[in-house]
Formats: structure tokens, C-alpha cells, sequence
């Protein structure tokens, strides 16, 4: 049983694909999403068609295994059962647990209304329908103070997310929305990248780091460091007695790991991720594996990061470590093998971190490009994505600006 | 002053750009709609972005327009002035009103919830959702029984969307999900297109009428005739004492005009429409104007039928109308020049009405084909419709499989 149709997930089924067990995927949503470039959805650049595909239709050809649309409710690991949405119960002899991430807003809950978080595709559509309903507003708005909260945009954390962010808002207002209204003029729109600590891109050399703030500042982002947020409530961002007026406020600070960690009964971290063996098992039960973001495990002495190579990774060598359990050889110890770190900051520019090899600028952000175009599932997403982001580069225009869905 | 983004709207728009007037586009979304390809969101075949583009891109260099996004509340005709939401109120020398269609449940507003209509992008979305739903809830149920009626889809209408609809439902069941189910055999769904009246596409000629019953048939189909329908509530559709339980049943069956006729206190048709002069005008308002759906006109004894053709020739008559009387020039009347009927019932297999030809099959799909890859707006959204449908083509695929939005 695999819970998770993530990068984890997906990797872990294929690994089974010819091995001779029954396996079951469960997801909540009929889809795999290709979650580095869901900053591109919300930011008007892509369709959720471009980098999301049905995970039925990926493992369609693996016979010996059947997808689930079903929420999990709960996991009883001494009975070996799963609860799902609906009263269903399944039995597993091997479970690889893989449910990923939500935001966290250290225990701010009510922070999420006023600045939505980035984690799903409607979370996406959520943040493209805000960011573009401002814009409208601001063209009505006959208030000038009103004019100039609309067009001010926060972002909240500096690291990889915040960063895409705040870059494709600033360049969607300088060059998207050029010339289209009449009463406002986008391109005075303040973009404000806001990071707790003293730098942005805390996981990469320092380096990076400045040549990125320097593409961020170019792009006329404002980074404001070492500006912890203590309080957000709609249109205001506070830092103890100081206070922000922002239209838009976006999160992209914290993550927290699924629930469904809690319901093994086993060791957790502080944010709530499971301590997994070596193996990738977990404490008193061999037979459940715990991989991706909702795994904390360490290597030379650091934990690994909840990055999308980690998970697939993990996927893999669980799969591999039940199937050779199964053949009575003995389990293997999980090695993270980094391939290199990469942020996109906005058209032409990027960070590439290889360990060996570091790039900015326009190089990095080719490689960047080549990188997640190769990735991408599905052959006809990475030709749609590639003609899209070809138009984008030569008309400065985004192909998905539309608002719809419920206001909120 | 243009109320609707349309295609109506938009010809009055355009119509007005080398004009010395000012110009002000108001519509409820910030997109311009390619209604025609709708039923192909709905059924996962493109994005809503390949469909729909901003409005104000699309008339950004016209400097004399504005365009706001805003919602019509009311009219008052006496005052020349629109009331907005939000509160805002606009005057107007002359105003177009393009306000368009919605669904028409017959006074059974009711069945909107069991059985919804397709007119937005959001109605698509919704659409597409509980369609792949059912096959979903369908592979985990374990009553054979709920499984049928799971699989069972009703299409209420004969008319071009309700062929398109249930021939695209049609279409994958049988094709794209084949392989992909364990516990069902998509092949097996129910497709049943339901018509009130003796024959499906009244609109079109007796040869052609058979010719797409055939097709519908030949995707296995079933085509009810003489079937008005008497109830709906969730999953049961009611023919008299008769029911038929469907787990998916859409509506294709009404359209009335939008409410905002009314507001101008004129005389209305049956189900609304304005009843315009030949010159567009309404009584006793030579400087409002009513085009498209809204309008109710009859030329040669029948009404001028809802479809983007009439829409776009009247948007461009009333605004050249207005033109010429500030130019001291007489108005002229309407007059609608019909370049044909066209409606697609699947892989290729469609019907055509030229008047002077008429086709049928793989030929009059390449015409449909062809005709609505020219008339979508933007370059990039024709490049990518065009390698959409040659993928699904040659692959039987649909591209957009995504079941995204809160459930309902």
C-alpha cells in the first residue's frame, strides 16, 4: 500500500511495477503534480493542465497495480489497516507512507485567510486570482491611498518559493500588464519580499544568495531581511509596532508535515516529521516505510531537505528495500545522492547550485529551464510548457491570466 | 458604454477603435470567452486558458477603451447611468448591451444543483469534475448496482451542446480511460443524450439530423427522442412515472436571456430578450442599443438564432449605427448574413450546414476543425488548441483530466 501519489509515491510504485505483489495507491486527488513549477500556475504562467497529470493515467500500464481516489483518515499500524474517507478499510502487509507536506503558520492559523499559502493547485488558483483581482480593484479604486495599498505585494519568506514569487509578480506588473489599464500604471506596483533571517536562499552559498538579491532588486523587488512577522490580518502585515499595508499577502515561510505522521504512533520532530531508520521504517514496525517531506532523517549529520529528489529517492529505495525482504536479502541503508539546488528568479535569471559547479544569471536559469522541462511527466506537458514558456520569453506575456473560481 | 466582454461586446469594441469617442468595456470576468469549445473544457479535452484570454489584452492597444471589471447591477435609462457593484455608478451618452444568455431550467431552478448547465468556465470546471468523479467513485464502490448508476450519464437536450457533451462523454469512457480502471470497465458507462422534441439539432437539416444520430449511435450513444423531462433530483432523471438513475446528469436544455434586460423597462420576449428595432435600439432609446443573445429579432418571418455569428455582425452593426449618427448620417438596419451552421459530435464525425452544402463525417469535422482553430483569439491560444487536439488525435487522450475545486 502507497499513500501518496506524489514524487515519493510515484517512485515507489514504479519500483514495484515488475515485482510480483498486488499495489495500491491512494491519493486524495486524481493527479500528480509536478510541484516546482506550481509558483507558475499561480503566477499566470501555466495552466494546471501543464504540470499536473491523472495518476491512473501515468501507471496505466502497470498490471499488477490499482489507484485509489480516496482521502486517508487514519492508519491502525498494529492491525495493519488503513481507514479512508467514506468508511472503507484496506489491509496492507507494507505500507509506504508518503503524504508530503502542508504550510505551517507556527501556530498562527488564522494568518492562512489573509495570506494564502502555495502548496496544491487550488492553493494556485487561490493566489493567480488574488494577485489579479488587485490589479482590477486598482484600476476602479478612485482613492489614491486605496490605489497604492492594491498595488503593494508581500511576500512572506525568502527561500525558494517566496523567491519565484515575488519575482514573477514583479515581472508580470513591469512588463505583463504594460499598457492595459488606464487609470493605474502596474508598473509602480511595490513588490516586498519579506525573510525572517538575514538572508534569502538560506540553503544556498552565499554567493548565490547576493547574486540573487541583486536579480530580485533589478527585477524592483524590495528585500527586506531580518524582518520576522508578528502579526497578518487582511491587507496588513505587522512586524512588532510597524505595519505594512499590502493588498496581496502571500506565505511561502512555513512547512509543516502531513498529519497523517501522528496517526503511526511513532517518534515525530518538532514540525511533526516522522524519525525513520536507515531502512526508511519506522520505530517497532518493519513493514511501514515512511518517505519525501513527511520523512526526517539525517545525513552527516544534517537533516535531509524536503526537496523533490530526496522523495523520489526515498520512494525508490523503499520499494526496493520491501522487495528485498521479501527475497531474504537484507535491507539496505538510504544514501541521498545530491544532484544540485536550483531557484528561478524571473525571466533570464536564476541560481544553480551543483556543488562542483555554481551559476547566476542567465546560464543558471537555462539550466534551470532544461532541467524541469526533462522532468516533467508526460511528454505532450513538456512541449505544451516549452511553446508556452518560448512565447513567454518573446512577447513578455503570460497565457493564463484569467480569474475564476469563487472570490475569497 | 459596453456592458459584456462577449463576442458581441468585443465587435462593438473594436468596432469603435479609430472613432473620437471614449470607450468603456464592463464585464463580470476579466476574460473574453471562446463559448463554442466550452463543452471541450468540460470534458477535459483543453484548459479554460486555452480558451479564454484577458479582455483588456486583447483590446490593449485600443487607447481609446477602458476596460473595468465589474458586475451591472442595474440600468437607469432616464438618468443615462449604470449602477456597479461595489457601488460605483457610470453615466453613458450611448450604451451596447451585450449582456448575453444564462441557463433557463424552465421555473424548475431546482434541478440547476443535480443537473448543471454549461455557460461559464466555472460551470465547465464543474462539469469536468463531477464527470471524472463518477468514474472515480465508481472503480471504489462495491455494489454493482451503484457502479451501474455511477456509470450512467444523462444529457438533457438535443441541441449542438448537448450532442458535443454526450459525445465527448461517449468518447472517454470508451476511449481515454480504457486500461486505466481495475475494479470497472469504462467501456461500459451509459451515454444517453435526452431530447424533448421528435429530433435532435432542430436547427439543421432532416440529412444531417440522421446523419449525427448515426454518429452518436456508432460511439454507442443512446439518443431518446420524444422525451420531455419531468423531474430531476440527485442522480434520477424522471420521464412521468418512468426514472432513470444516472450518477452524472447534465444540463443542455434552456437558455434565458440575462436578467439585465429587464432592467431597462422595454418590452421582453417569452424568455427575456429585448425586443430590439432593425437599428438595434430599444423604444422609446435611440442611444441603447441591444445585440447578441440578449436581443430578440426576427429577419424573414424567424428569429435570429443565439450564436456567436449573429453576436459579433450585430456588436459591429450597433456600434457602426452609432457612428454614423454622430456623424449626421441616417442608421441602418440589421441585416444577418448566415455563413453556415456547424456542430461536432466526436472524433471525427460532425455535421455541417452551408446552405448550399452540406456535409457530413470525417470531412465536415475538418471544416469544424478548422473554422474554430481560425476564430480563437490570440496566436498562442490556436498553436496550442491545435497540438491539444493533434495529441488526442493520435492518442486517444484528453489532456486535462484534473478533478480540481471544492466538491459539488
Amino acid at each position: 500500500m502507497i499513500v501518496g501519489g506524489g514524487f515519493g509515491g510515484l517512485h515507489a510504485a514504479r519500483a514495484l511495477a515488475r515485482a510480483a505483489v498486488r499495489v495500491t495507491l491512494v491519493d486524495r486527488h486524481n493527479y500528480h503534480l509536478f510541484q516546482p513549477l506550481l509558483y507558475q500556475v499561480a503566477t499566470a504562467g501555466l495552466s494546471p493542465g501543464d504540470i499536473a497529470s491523472p495518476i491512473r493515467w501515468i501507471l496505466r500500464r502497470q498490471r499488477n497495480l490499482q489507484v485509489l481516489l480516496a482521502s486517508v483518515q487514519g492508519i491502525d499500524p498494529a492491525r495493519k489497516a488503513l481507514r479512508l474517507d467514506g468508511g472503507g478499510e484496506i489491509a496492507y502487509d507494507f505500507l509506504i507512507l508518503a503524504a508530503g507536506s502542508a504550510h505551517s503558520y507556527f501556530g498562527h492559523d488564522e494568518w492562512e485567510k489573509p495570506a494564502p499559502g502555495l502548496k496544491t493547485l487550488d492553493d494556485a488558483l487561490r493566489i493567480r486570482r488574488r494577485m489579479l483581482l488587485a490589479f482590477e480593484r486598482a484600476e476602479r479604486a478612485s482613492d489614491p491611498v486605496e490605489q497604492r495599498r492594491l498595488l503593494t505585494f508581500a511576500v512572506v519568506g525568502g527561500g525558494p518559493t517566496g523567491v519565484e514569487l515575488a519575482g514573477a509578480v514583479a515581472e508580470i506588473a513591469r512588463h505583463t500588464l504594460k499598457q492595459e489599464f488606464r487609470s493605474i500604471e502596474p508598473g509602480s506596483a511595490r513588490v516586498i519580499l519579506i525573510e525572517a533571517g538575514p538572508r534569502i536562499l538560506p540553503a544556498f552559498p552565499e554567493t548565490l544568495q547576493e547574486a540573487s538579491e541583486r536579480s530580485l532588486t533589478r527585477l524592483g523587488v524590495e528585500v527586506w531581511k531580518n524582518k520576522p512577522v508578528t502579526g497578518i490580518s487582511p491587507c496588513v502585515v505587522e512586524f512588532g509596532n510597524e505595519r505594512l499595508a499590502a493588498g496581496t499577502v502571500l506565505w511561502a515561510a512555513g512547512v509543516a508535515a502531513s498529519p497523517l505522521g501522528k496517526a503511526l504512533g511513532v517518534p515525530l520532530d518538532r514540525v511533526g516529521r516522522v524519525m525513520v531508520h536507515e531502512d526508511l521504517s519506522v520505530a517497532g514496525h518493519a513493514e511501514v516505510f515512511v518517505v519525501g517531506d513527511l520523512a526526517h532523517l539525517e545525513q552527516d549529520g544534517a537533516l535531509l531537505p524536503g526537496v523533490a529528489q530526496v522523495a523520489m529517492q526515498q520512494g525508490r529505495h523503499a520499494a526496493r528495500n520491501i522487495l528485498r525482504g521479501l527475497e531474504g536479502r537484507e535491507r539496505q541503508p538510504f544514501r541521498y545522492r545530491d544532484y544540485g539546488n536550483m531557484a528561478t528568479i524571473g525571466r533570464a535569471a536564476a541560481v544553480a547550485d551543483f556543488g562542483w559547479l555554481r551559476l547566476s544569471g542567465w546560464i543558471a536559469w537555462m539550466a534551470w529551464l532544461l532541467v524541469h522541462i526533462m522532468k516533467l511527466v508526460g511528454f505532450r506537458n513538456r512541449i505544451g510548457v516549452l511553446i508556452q514558456w518560448a512565447w513567454a520569453y518573446f512577447t513578455y506575456q503570460r497565457s493564463v491570466r484569467l480569474i475564476t473560481g469563487k472570490q475569497g
